[in-house]
């Protein structure tokens, strides 16, 4: 059987008349075999859904169904501590008597693993329908028996959306608040000062909770802002009308300062606004609605948080997935200074939502409390006066959007679909910066990706989980010299690293590659990962774009020489790993037509030779020719040198 | 270079991740060169657009740039007569002067061509922006040098849509009405009565025109009914609103006995409503909005009119293709008792389209003028009161929905765009009537397909143009005896039978081809076409379901006998055509394993045997496997007795 290779792709996107357009094919797929994961899994515990870094102590901790693991964050084979959480059989019979399924839904999945303090984390399971939240001991690892109530912290049903994080000690968390799942809220969990949304439409429409992060004021800023929470989810839209209901991406954001309303709105954020997230390609009526994850890129290099999200369509989707990038000033200019929507009842029976163009009240509603507020003695929500109050009551939803960095999608590929996101900020050799994408999918597969010269790159794609089940959770470690990728899925947990540099045994194979992270070094003649401890850049080769100048020896000149037997068969082989390659031979500096009847290419490589004669001796060369920039890169991958001996 | 083959396709599905639903494969894949085709194409002329069949004289007529053709309607190639329109070079400088190309656009663009008397055409062209419109005369094929003004009859520009119908003398048709395309109409050109829409966002909203067509009024009806014709086109919604501009498909109707009004709706239409067409899979999230062709499917067998509309996505369209059919009466329905669609303003500056449930002026606003209303003294349109009027002005547009037939698609096709659709009713030798489906593509593809058993059925594919351009225009010829498919494209227009019933060779290959049209004929050994003169059913298999146990004899034992030499190789052919099936080959009853050293499948189908020795010596047999609902169906496809001798 003729296996799938190498421009096959492209072959049968022409044959079937499809557009090659938003297909780049990851350069290398490395099967599961072939690389060196590390992988940890517990017989019979499932649904590995929860990941939590201490990279302090190089220590993962993973959420399960019942279960709860602290692993060695650099092998996390290496198991250091469990505890299990368990459904008693009686709650369990109770859950079935509501017509859930013991073996299945009855049972505790833990959904909240937050850090409360240096040696405690928060725990929360659906614990059959009765979520629950614990503390949990790292020195000893035990659960210190607390038993609190996790209503609107942790879902009733393990099948539907959450999302939380923990904040200077207080739990922020978008899930539902009741068994049916019909009473969504986004809360805040606090002795001093408890908040959450209103049950309206207006606030949340049947949403899907998908992230939530802090972002911490900058302690330069000279208008006295708060620490901010943002939440990102899906609702059904309200301010579009279609033919089905349609899902719109939301980012909507509380301060942390909040306190609520004094009588307006008590107990109520006072600070919830909501936008939508454009991620679109209008000429090409391409549309991506549906949110699938988040994450916030940050650090000393950037000048402001940004966030990347990772998008599926919802109409006509046959297997599409789209990248897009927010800075977090594009957000905050339309929470600060946009426009608000209202809606209006039209013909006594339809509400519709248009852009409210009256007076806006002050202070603006929903802004957090700052020193222009201050200074006009509003002090904390609780002082803020009804008539803003009110105004954020009913108009929680912005007019203006948030329009994704440089006002288009990072990438789109079509024949996938990507479920989680991570995202390194990555120094090359020349100084140049890349945003390295991580990217994993519906079917076990990572995929890493780079923007050059606003062309997608997706330098390797590595099939993480054998059974190609779904990742559900994805989490970067970017200490330098412990730079890892871990995704959780059903059956368990990968540990990947970020790059397979040593892979690449060739100067060209390397500088090809167009991975940032990694770099060849001519003296040890090996393809080295820049972030590895001891790796200094000096006298290393590497160039993003694909330049292989640099390279001091193009072929490494290793014959194999070959005899066989007259009239006989001859099977040369040659490796190539390059999906952006193909391979064709050359026989004495001829080329080789391979779809001859003398010639066969298996698999798109060996080349087989048919009733050898004495004129078929010589020198056969096996080429791999690679378009980097519309130009042809070959390299010679095998030389064969091919005696033909009469039958003695 | 390994070739895609039978089966890569679903490889690939599970490789790429993407589901397997939605993409039934052609059972058969016929090359241009495969099968006979007759082509007509006339040296330097082009756009081959309008087609026009006469049946009685067997003669199809063809309208292409600057050209009008009569061709032998049996046999295209032969040319019968010709008649050229071209622009004069003054007018052609004058329509670049304002700024269209010369070589492109300024030229004659045949885009009506009607029958106008048994002896006379009507035909229109573009004719470098000044639409003309002349009579042309068949005995001699001369045009009449009427030089009418084409305008509201045929586009300005070539690139623009269009549409037309003739009833009785009448030239019905949708198109813009002046040079920039920017003022849209639907008229009838009429020298008692001419009418036409209003300009006005109601009436026609930056419409695409796609299909007219008469239905004339049931002789047995007892209502006094009309006869209607029908306007098919898109337009930008009015009542959704989205991301971006929704096309949305629709339907209009008007009466042929209007007059228009005597005050309100002076030569307007009095009868004009139009309602939307629904064809999606809503538990798919897929929406088909592009109107693509239309086919009205009548007939003596059938109850009522049918019309099969083609679609494919605007949003994220990566390649998909639906049919929806829709009853004539469904269509009715909407328009005689559905409710009507109101718009209202809304904060002043947002208009608003919602249900408008208030009082209905009687008589019923857009409907014809029937007994009841001749009874009430309603004898035209002229009469109808000033507020059915004014209410039909403002209401052109329904509330209620034109629903697909059974409430679903007929088909969805993934990696494919169909561009027309002709449907032929065909009863089976079982009597089962079976609709088939014609659809092109816009890679010059045609695609035969039936539903069998709520399942999609594509019979075969046959790539009509070499250069695999798409199919703008198809025609269907059903009179016994003389059934063909006619289609036209940039470069030529191409004739094809109906059905290769010839092509299938053996019982097997006949039955399991699921072809109403085919049968295979016992005695003279041969797959006849069941509506080939001279073809009586009797003692003829079929069966469309793909039983096979109907067939005398299930192999045509015809051996191959080779012989070859020790150590040398051997290549056994195999043929096979479905796509559907996949070949396996048995030695000695025992199954060869391709893959392995010894063994190669090339292209799927041939078997090469390395390092012969003494043992290989036997019978090899090559079988193919498909499936025909969930059953395997066997057949030998060659046997080869191989005979390997010691070299002499």
């Amino acid at each position: 059987m003729c296996v799938p290779m190498p421009g096959l792709l492209t072959a049968l996107a022409v044959v079937f008349g499809t557009a090659v357009a938003f297909a780049p094919v990851p350069r290398i797929t490395w099967e599961h075999r072939e690389v060196g994961l590390v992988h940890f899994h517990e017989p019979g515990i499932f649904n590995y859904s929860t990941l939590l870094l201490s990279e302090d102590k190089d220590t993962l901790y993973v959420g399960a169904r019942e279960a709860v693991f602290a692993v060695n964050a650099l092998h996390i084979a290496e198991k250091q501590h469990e505890i299990y959480w368990k459904v008693s059989e009686d709650k369990k019979l109770k859950c079935a008597d509501k017509g859930k399924s013991k073996q299945t839904e009855c049972l505790n999945y833990i959904r909240v693993l937050q850090p409360l303090d240096a040696n405690t984390l928060y725990v929360c399971g659906t614990n059959a329908f009765q979520p629950t939240c614990d503390h949990l001991s790292l020195t000893p690892f035990k659960f210190l028996g607390k038993n609190e109530d996790g209503k609107g912290r942790c879902p009733f049903d393990p099948a539907q959306s959450y999302t939380s994080i923990m904040v200077d000690g207080e739990l922020y968390s978008g899930t539902s608040y009741n068994f049916l799942g019909s009473e969504p809220i986004i809360s805040r969990h606090s002795s001093q000062s408890p908040l959450r949304t209103e049950y309206a439409i207006p606030w949340l429409n049947e949403p899907s909770f998908i992230f939530a992060d802090v972002i911490r004021r900058n302690l330069s800023d000279a208008e006295g802002q708060d620490d901010k929470v943002y939440f990102f989810f899906m609702e059904v839209s309200v301010e579009y009308e279609f033919v089905f209901k349609l899902m719109i991406p939301r980012i909507a954001r509380v301060c942390k300062g909040d306190q609520g309303g004094l009588r307006t709105l008590q107990k109520k954020w006072t600070s919830f606004l909501k936008a939508r997230l454009i991620c679109s390609k209008p000429d090409s009526n391409l549309i991506f609605n549906i949110l699938r994850d988040v994450f916030v890129l940050r650090g000393p290099w950037l000048k402001e948080p940004v966030f990347y999200a990772v998008f599926t369509p919802q109409l006509n989707n046959m297997g599409l997935s789209a990248v897009c990038a927010y800075n977090l000033s594009t957000v905050e200019e339309v929470f600060s200074h946009g426009k608000y929507m209202q809606s209006t009842m039209v013909e006594q029976s339809h509400t519709k939502w248009v852009r409210y163009n009256g007076e806006v009240p002050k202070p603006r509603p929903g802004a957090c409390i700052n020193n222009e507020a201050r200074a006009a003695n509003f002090t904390s929500s609780l002082n803020l006066p009804d008539k803003t109050l009110q105004f954020v009551k009913d108009h929680p939803l912005m007019d203006d959007s948030v329009i994704p960095t440089d006002g288009r999608t990072q990438l789109i590929k079509k024949d996938v679909n990507y479920t989680q996101i991570v995202v390194e900020r990555v120094q090359a050799l020349d100084r140049t910066i890349y945003d390295v994408m991580f990217l994993s999918t519906d079917r076990g597969a990572l995929h890493k990706a780079i923007s050059l010269e606003n062309d997608m790159h997706i330098i390797e794609e590595t099939q993480l989980f054998q059974d190609f089940e779904p990742v559900h959770t994805l989490l970067l470690s970017s200490k330098k010299d412990k730079k890892f990728v871990y995704a959780g899925s059903n059956s368990g947990v990968v540990q990947a690293p970020v790059a397979f540099c040593r892979k690449h045994s060739t100067c060209v194979a390397c500088v090809l590659a167009r991975d940032p992270y990694c770099a060849w070094n001519p003296h040890a003649s090996v393809c080295v990962a820049l972030h590895q401890e001891h790796v200094s850049g000096r006298g290393l080769i590497q160039d993003v774009r694909g330049g292989v100048s640099a390279c001091p020896d193009r072929v490494k000149e290793s014959y194999g020489q070959h005899f066989f037997k007259h009239g006989g068969t001859a099977e040369l082989k040659c490796s190539q790993k390059s999906n952006l390659a193909r391979v064709v031979w050359k026989f004495q500096n001829g080329m080789v037509k391979a779809d001859s009847p003398k010639y066969i290419l298996v698999g798109g490589k060996n080349l087989l030779i048919f009733n050898l004669s004495k004129e078929d001796s010589g020198v056969y060369q096996c080429l791999s020719e690679e378009m980097v920039k519309n130009k042809t890169v070959s390299q010679v991958l095998a030389k064969h040198v091919l005696e033909v001996q009469l039958l003695s």
